[in-house]
């Protein structure tokens, strides 16, 4: 394999030659620039130059492979340049984010004291650095749907029945047919490593101790393989589909998870777009004003009216979607690729509920991607009072599960009161993983398990069957103290 | 009696043989380990120790005769050990806690200045000690309900009528038959000599003194017959209880309150488990930063993955609850063992408001147990208001009585407006004795009857007969200086 | 006339023989102790001793005359005495309080500055002595209705109707056949001379210069004589009665204002027991611990039990009141003395309405008092739509006023787009001419006028009788920015 | 032409005979006084002195021409009173606002910081002058409607559907037959130059630039001919007509605009009185008593009486406005002038709504000026949900726009969904140019253009015909998170 030194790999700093330093491995990714999905221009702030530390934590170890080709795979750093970055790294001195994290894993509370989800996502915003915070937390534009979502479940109260026997309480159910300790799973997020060095990996191994599911998101940051090579025995993971706009690229990914042995698709039809996450796209303004200790920033022309660049950490996930897809085309298209059952993730509407079955879907998902995606979409938890008022039959002819906002017991128990076979939980697992790795993910489980058994004890049901309507009645007033 | 000393003492101090001293008495309390109600853990703290600072204030002094059988009682700490003991005591520093309720006390305004109940709740609060205060304050997830109980009565308006002969006004009324100067009872509440050495006897005392009724819980810090003891003349007291999870037990403790002279079951439906309370969880980590000055806690590895346990001081009292009564099955047992009429506590359905009249009970309590059990159950006030709505013909069949979130007269008569009979408070009457003794519960009664005699006038109303539901109205709007 | 030193008085100082010096002259107040409104305690903390300062601003002149029989006005003190209080004045050092007013009062914005009607009241905030502020401001309980009573005027919207010739609007209107430039009248308050020593009579001549319409309480500070006497030519003036317990001191009253050309009674039915009003019996706490600059209070012992005292400046004004008016009764008797039409003030319910109407009054006022009584009493605003929606026909059948959080033009437009004939103010008067004398009152009526012109004018109404139901609208959402 | 010293000025100061400086010029207004739209005192208040200053960013270039007879030019000022005014205006020290501008100006945030139209307004809101800023932002009373008219927009929630085939989305309309690239408009507003020194030319040039639609108003700081002049190839511009008061200046006027190219009228008809915005009035004490650094004001005597001037900024625009427009008179009377369009702006009901159709208006603008005249209109959002429930027929029979409280893309979608044609936005672009010129205008477009697409997309929506009612849903309740 070919050397190369640094000053080498520097000439090739443009469109028409860009090479990048990646592990000390050299790559010409001039043919690539405008196939990435983030856009060219990101890779271009690194052409000619190292490129790992913002590569790393957001890629799957495969992405090098599957999008450059081998001949392109120049070869290796000499090992005086390897040196020389080494050297660099090192006398690069902290950051103010990286020394704020110091100063808050110093202090960072034990695994034991933390009693509630929102302790343990309260704890990880201390100590994860801020772009990544912002990735994580970020919704669309004001972030109002994103805190709906979780203000819906506070208007929903029970009318819990006493004098029933609860000693044998029985709080597991399954989805699509696989067994779990409590109606809740994992749901698909993106890049758990930006939270943790195992990432995803975090969230396969503590899904399996605790009996719980898991969906793994097409833009993981560990390659799916490497995710179900983590699976324990017979352990069952689910596959949430982000469709690429090329069918045969499609096609490729779909093979590739049936094959590694994941259970179901899930496709994602609410996030096709790249959406407004001010959060997310204000993080380097953010992180310059911070490191320059809030000096003035230098005020630029009025000349200046290049387009708005919305495009944060999120943004080059979802370049390539299909923005085409429809209930008529996509999901026998699907089908016709894979025995797989198919799940429609992103449903909003009683209307595409309905149309979902009719298009004969294993399930739905009742979501607006956790409020990160079209501002003012309603909460899921209102759509599924909906779908209960207008069209109950639904419940009977799919699975129906529902994610955003959901932090509490009550939450799940409300929502499997109203019909919901499950629910799915992303940012706080996420959040678990990234304050505590695998232990986070187990504990944050075991959390809900309490709190699920216990609210099912208190209502006076006995198993998850009977968690009836009867038992949640929605209120006209907004509860005062409920934390969103 | 044999005597030991601290060093004989010390060396039983494992699950195999554990010996605790109590007030300068030596106990084997071995066998009762895995009975404690608490758990064993509790005790295994003292094991080999003395125990008397944390054991007295919960616990009533009959407790050690009625669960540790007689050749356990092993005799008294020899008297050098005595003197050793109390000097240790002597030369212990004061913690932070301590301090600050000793400079609280000295500005603890005089009871004069006490206007409100909710004044009297604030001082009380300024200076118990922070574990008593979070035991008493705390209410299920995030409070949630609790906030919720006392804010439904602020959705509830007069309509108060005028030109009504009303100065000879009469606020009295019965509650199964007994009289009471005022519609309002004292709710049975647990472990009130964690606030004030004297504890419920301050409630029977201030009871009497104001002509209203009390009712005593099974988890009460003194002894049944002590409390009985404590009654003026002809003295009306009532029982709240816990079932035992075992018959014998359970009946046993019925037929000693009945010897005892108590005059009405109230069995307890609404908190027969461990419920989420985590500001009493939270209790012990609070304190310990508050007294190292909120020195950073040494994070644990992240190895560490043990269940939550969420049991405060709360936590203890219930585990031996009997979790699978019936309506067919536990009415009528009790009935079975005593004349005194039975009052369920606990109903929070309309529902099941349905099956307590036809399982024959002399009185229901709309009760969510102060929002301290099942977060998000509806409000007394809305139960009360749903069986107006619905059920009216139930408040002609049994006597309905609402706790939860009362504090003001207006409160009181708002319920009697919509057909309860009466109304009871428990952690008011509390914080009443902890921060004045007898005095405050006879100050606080007294508010309450100035109150309800005023909110009585004001509307009209010469008796308890004429607040009838024209009076009250409920809004659709929610006002804003209710205070909570 | 005899003269007395202080030291004759002095020896008068128990409830046998209670002597107390006001303006220099020497009373017997012996036999008058347990008659006085305010109760005996009051006045035996000034006995034997001078009670000027603490008499003079409560009280009308001619209320020693109308109270102690001739004989017991003993006579005057001695020069030398007179002296003597006199330099005992003038060594009184300031008390905090009257510090902080003079440095207020030297920032005193000038009254163009004031563009709003609670500009004026946030002025006098500010420089009144804070009881008088305490009593002004009070209302029952935690304030609910005294803040739900403007928060109410937020929840009703305006559609507007254009295209309307407008130059002409007339905003006159008429109350009991009386004239009044704006459909607005003074409502009656106590103590005026609390807030300005001019009182009431800074309220005649403001309502004679803007020529509005006032009414006069039973509880004036000054003299209903004195008041009458400040009249203009022609100026209309009304009389807000509390009906005495003893009717022959009510037809006295009734008797006396009739002769001295009121011409109206307003009866008022609403305020006839002394009422909670935490704030105002909360002043004297709060003014010893801010002249003691919150040094700490000495907590007494907890043996004291008393009663607690809830006669802050209010409660002395009402104790005397009649209890037990009926409908059948009450306005009968007052017909059979009087000519002049009367008003029942502190209608809070429809029924009541109706029977007024039935009971042939003239008119009724709805008003909770300014939320100063009956806590949770529904606000007027909410009344009269109850009104307009089931019984419009009562606004044909009598005049309907209302009062309670008025403070903007556009309040007094939507009550009588609803059906009222006119709105009342108290506190927005009493606090005009607390800051500015009768200019305050003068501008304060020119900024109503101006607000209603402009309210009427763009919702395209040329006189009050334009003002119709349909131009406004109930929604079902609270307005953030409302102030209140 | 002949010159005049400073000291002939001078002498010119009274009601008798008033000159003043501009720009140098000498004009006697003696008989302007009167008839000018701010009132004489304004003027008065420069009278034989230099009026340059203020009079120039509020004034369009015309406005001496049309309104001060040309033998009331008198002539220009010697040189050296030239080179004194110079030497004056050089000497005046800087205000504390300049300053503080100065210290803003040199820390605004590049334009690729501003991310959404409410950075754009933060950004405008630091750097403009106090005074400008008031006139900008104020609205009437306590700015409820203002508030109220962006927060209905957040109680309407989207049903967006999903698999459609989205990838061609269309954003453009049109207005009046008029093509837009986005169906907004930059509505009418006074006095941009306040704001830069550019003024209305900025919004002409980034509508231009951004292919949308700009409708001038009457009080534009530039005359209509400088505005016309800085269009681009065919751009289309409307005029929001303010009728004055005299049939033959309206005439003049209409006539005017139609000469020069303006494509339509919009008849302002919701602001023919000067309203009551407080900010704005205030801003003269506020700027007073910053620039003497909080000193407190002299008290004036309490005999000052004079009526309020709530004459701001806002007040002189709109004196000479005619307040007796009707249906039956203006609309006729408009089309027997011009042939251009006419769409009456300011319907505030839908019963005005259906009287516009009956006169045969070509549009409606559902609008309450921005909130800034009655207090407590309803919001435009809510008419139009009104006007589609109770009258959907209208969309159908005339063009409705809608403007007041519009900020995010998601709030032009939603009034599209309910029927709305367009919306239109005036403060955001006003700040826009202030702060950033016309790149600030070309880039908020650009934002609302990103946004509105990306609505679209994610609904489902392939085109504004594609925008239907079922896609919104008024709740019942107020969301936490949205801005205001």
């Amino acid at each position: 394999m070919p050397e190369y030194s640094l000053a080498q790999v520097a000439q090739h700093n443009t469109t028409a030659s860009c090479w990048v330093v990646i592990r000390n491995k050299v790559y010409d990714v001039t043919d690539f620039l405008f196939d990435h999905p983030g856009g060219a221009q990101v890779i271009l702030r690194y052409a000619g130059n190292d490129a790992t530390e913002a590569y790393v934590p957001i890629h799957p170890s495969d992405a090098l492979d599957k999008n450059i080709s081998l001949e392109k795979h120049l070869g290796s750093l000499d090992s005086a340049s390897i040196a020389e970055l080494r050297q660099e790294k090192k006398n690069q001195p902290k950051t103010r984010d990286e020394e704020r994290i110091e100063a808050a894993l110093k202090v960072k509370p034990p695994l034991r004291r933390m009693i509630s989800v929102r302790d343990i996502e309260e704890t990880a915003k201390q100590i994860l650095p801020y772009k990544a915070f912002a990735y994580y937390e970020s919704a669309a534009d004001d972030e109002v749907s994103n805190i709906e979502n979780a203000r819906a479940f506070s208007r929903f109260f029970f009318l819990p029945r006493v004098m029933r026997a609860v000693s044998n309480c029985d709080t597991t159910s399954t989805i699509l047919g696989y067994k779990t300790t409590i109606p809740v799973y994992i749901s698909g997020s993106a890049l758990a490593r930006l939270g943790h060095p195992l990432g995803e990996v975090n969230l396969t191994r503590g899904a399996y101790k605790t009996g719980i599911l898991q969906m793994v998101s097409t833009n993981a940051s560990l390659s799916y393989g490497q995710i179900a090579a983590a699976r324990g025995p017979d352990q069952t993971i689910f596959f949430q589909l982000y469709k690429h706009r090329r069918d045969d690229t499609a096609e490729k990914r779909i093979r590739e998870v049936e094959e590694l042995g994941y259970k179901a698709i899930f496709l994602t039809v609410d996030a096709l777009i790249a959406s407004n996450r001010e959060r997310d796209t204000r993080a380097p303004f953010f992180i310059e004003d911070y490191e320059n200790q809030g000096l003035s920033v230098k005020s630029e022309s009025e000349a200046d009216e290049g387009e708005v660049d919305i495009l944060g950490t999120a943004g080059g996930l979802i370049r390539n979607n299909d923005m085409d897809m429809t209930w008529e085309k996509t999901i026998p298209w699907i089908r016709s690729i894979t025995k797989l059952p198919i799940v429609v993730k992103g449903v909003q509407s009683v209307a595409d509920a309905v149309l979902a079955v009719e298009a004969g879907c294993d399930g739905i998902v009742l979501s607006n991607h956790g409020g990160r995606q079209l501002e003012y979409s309603l909460p899921p938890m209102e759509i599924l009072y909906k779908i209960r008022q207008q069209r109950p039959d639904i419940f009977d002819k799919t699975e129906v599960y529902i994610d955003g906002g959901i932090r509490r017991g009550t939450d799940v128990v409300k929502a499997l009161c109203l019909g919901a076979k499950a629910v799915g939980l992303g940012r706080a697992f996420l959040y678990a993983q990234s304050a505590y790795g695998e232990a986070g993910v187990v504990h944050l489980a075991r959390i809900l398990q309490r709190e699920i058994r216990f609210c099912m004890e208190s209502l006076g049901a006995r198993s998850v069957k009977e968690l009836v309507p009867d038992l949640v009645e929605r209120v006209d007033w907004q509860p005062l103290g409920a934390k969103l």
